[in-house]
């Protein structure tokens, strides 16, 4: 595969940059611009957290409006700085960076987005975010899309990036994530461009159900951002027009795919994350209760912290399903650590506990919990709770 | 003030003893009994988890009785192993404990309640308890409350009793805490005596008013054990009796400060804590929107990282509120780090970052957020997460 062209530049007609504006130390790429050469149909999806960053609340007032979400051109990034609690000014620096990157590229300032990433509660310093922004749009090309990844990683060790090439049109994108990753979009930030023709109800449609497999099936330590967003754009360069269900599901399922891909990489590369960890609940009475009972798996710091260490702690997972809220009935449990049933009828089983601890001694470790209460299943990804985690966010902004 | 006479052997009619019965390593105590001359009223708090280990199941089997809620004599518990996950056998083994306890102290069997704590899903070792508690009977004092605190620890690092002389009567207690310490009883376990004479009903009611206040206000790190288990006992010796609605509200006050002192001891001790933090919520709509606003602040990794790194990150104490799932609103909060307010009208104050930073380089920390929404109020405990927790927990088992 040609790799010049990856993730958000993958798709037809579009460009992109990542440059350094001088907003991190070292003149790391800190400013990424993604550019349509044509109107895009968008969707996005936000941080459901109360307190939201001012580009968040400027980007669903931009997209409240049918004929934008059916005219976006370009998405703006910084990283550094999450322009959020930072009141009316912050929202006009919001404003601002669309206005430059209108300006710049040659639209108007309601066909942009913006995306800001990093520490919350300081200002943008707009004269670096301007020339970063003039600086971006002059390199613009069809091999960016790299380079934009990079520029928005914060505590991201590697750039995060996906395409799934269908026999019609191509899906790209871009992620970042590392910390405060949980379900209903925590600090992830995700632009997804597509050359598929697709009108932007259903552009949302699929959205939503590729999220609800993917972004929000991940979780790092339940913590939540002010600023989580995922765009998509579709400029329909491809000439391949989504418009019927059958269309439809197709385009939702290579969404999803893309989604998964991009997810997984985040939760690989969770703040001081050693092991990629699953964690699948079946036999559920429902969906609800199959998600709240991976959730709760998923989000305990002892189990994360005893998966970390090597231990196959299978009291602990337990006991997380028995705090879940959910009426699950010890008595009808099943856990497995990779293909190692561990506990049936409200015991251990006798398993060898040199099987169990090599199951969960690779940098990947399947856990599968069965409620034996019905047929509903959830799957989610999440990381381990190491010392590099503690080290990482013990410092985070010194 | 007479350190002999301390924790569940402070009040008139109990004795107490803590021994090593070869459960621990190194002859460290690992069995505790707490015996009264006399019949005890008794009232008892358990965990909500689902999943409950075999001596929680058997004690609410036990005061699920009315006669016997009024002649409880004695509590036996051992540290190592929690018996939990150990199905009927489990059961039998948590009713043998009762029997031997019974036969060494003379009394019937239900009238002794069992304790365990330890690690989840192993058998305890029978002959060695039966052992120990004979040997515990014949070395049963006055003084032997210290003892019984230390024979109940598991990754506690201090031993944990508390004691409340009144006019009238004494309450005094003992608990063991660490890890997992969360709402609702954690792996937690304490014993309250108290030589006042008080009826069953009351009792409880008491009790329940005290644990809402003390011990569902503490958190470690948001799990919740199996085991937890906080019981009281009070066998009247004082010849004083609780009777009327004056009597018990101050025997409930009483009551609630020794919980709470034992409660603080134990997030004092979290694992691998090096800070005590107290979240004061205030200004909210009702007190269960400040609870949850508390909790969220409390459970989140990202704050918790964050203090014991030394760094003033209001911006994560804010987005935690945020995602709390109360409706509270970033322009009407207001938050302090100790006396320095650094956040109001939806941004920072101009505070000094050495302010704020001084605020929380002390091995206590107090933050306080107005959600400026009611007069509702909330207090929490918690402690900082540390890479001592992270090792400690990686590690347990092995």
């Amino acid at each position: 595969m040609d790799n010049s062209q990856t993730g958000v530049t993958a798709a037809k007609g579009f460009r992109a940059a990542g440059v350094a504006c001088g907003l991190k130390p070292n003149n790391a790429l800190d400013l990424a611009l993604v550019v349509s050469d044509s109107d895009c149909a968008c969707a996005g999806v936000f941080t459901t957290n109360r307190v939201q960053a001012a580009p968040v609340l400027y980007d669903k007032a931009t997209l409240a409006h049918a004929e934008r979400r059916a005219a976006i051109r370009a998405v703006v990034a910084n990283s550094r700085c999450a322009n959020a609690c930072t009141g009316e000014a912050g929202l006009e620096d919001a404003g601002a960076m669309a206005e430059a990157t209108a300006q710049a590229i040659g639209c108007r300032a309601d066909q942009v987005l913006v995306l800001s990433t990093g520490v919350i509660g300081t200002r943008l310093e707009m004269p670096k975010i301007r020339a970063g922004i003039a600086d971006a749009a002059k390199c613009l090309s069809r091999d960016g899309g790299a380079d934009a990844s990079r520029a928005i990683m914060t505590t991201d060790t590697r750039h995060k990036h996906s395409v799934l090439r269908s026999k019609y049109y191509v899906i790209g994108g871009m992620a970042k994530g590392a910390g405060m990753i949980h379900p209903n979009m925590a600090t992830m930030l995700a632009v997804i461009t597509t050359d598929a023709k697709i009108a932007p109800n259903l552009l949302d449609q699929a959205l939503r159900a590729a999220v609800s497999q993917s972004f929000n099936s991940i979780s790092i330590d339940g913590d939540m951002s002010t600023n989580d967003t995922l765009l998509v754009l579709a400029n329909g360069a491809s000439g391949y027009e989504i418009r019927n269900a059958q269309h439809v599901a197709e385009f939702t399922e290579a969404l999803t795919a893309v989604c998964i891909d991009l997810a997984k990489q985040i939760v690989r590369d969770g703040e001081g994350a050693t092991k990629f960890v699953e964690i699948n609940i079946t036999g559920a009475g429902n969906e609800t209760d199959a998600a709240r009972v991976a959730q709760a798996i998923a989000n305990s710091p002892l189990v994360k912290t005893a998966i970390y260490g090597g231990d196959a702690n299978w009291g602990r997972v337990v006991a997380a399903a028995g705090y879940s809220g959910v009426a699950v009935e010890p008595s009808k449990m099943e856990l497995w650590f990779g293909d190692v049933n561990v506990f049936v009828n409200g015991m251990p089983t006798d398993f060898d506990e040199a099987d169990s601890t090599r199951a969960i001694a690779g940098s990947e470790v399947f856990i599968r919990l069965d409620l034996g209460q019905g047929n509903a299943r959830a799957t989610v990804w999440t990381c381990d709770l190491s010392h590099d985690y503690v080290t990482i966010n013990g410092k985070y902004r010194t």
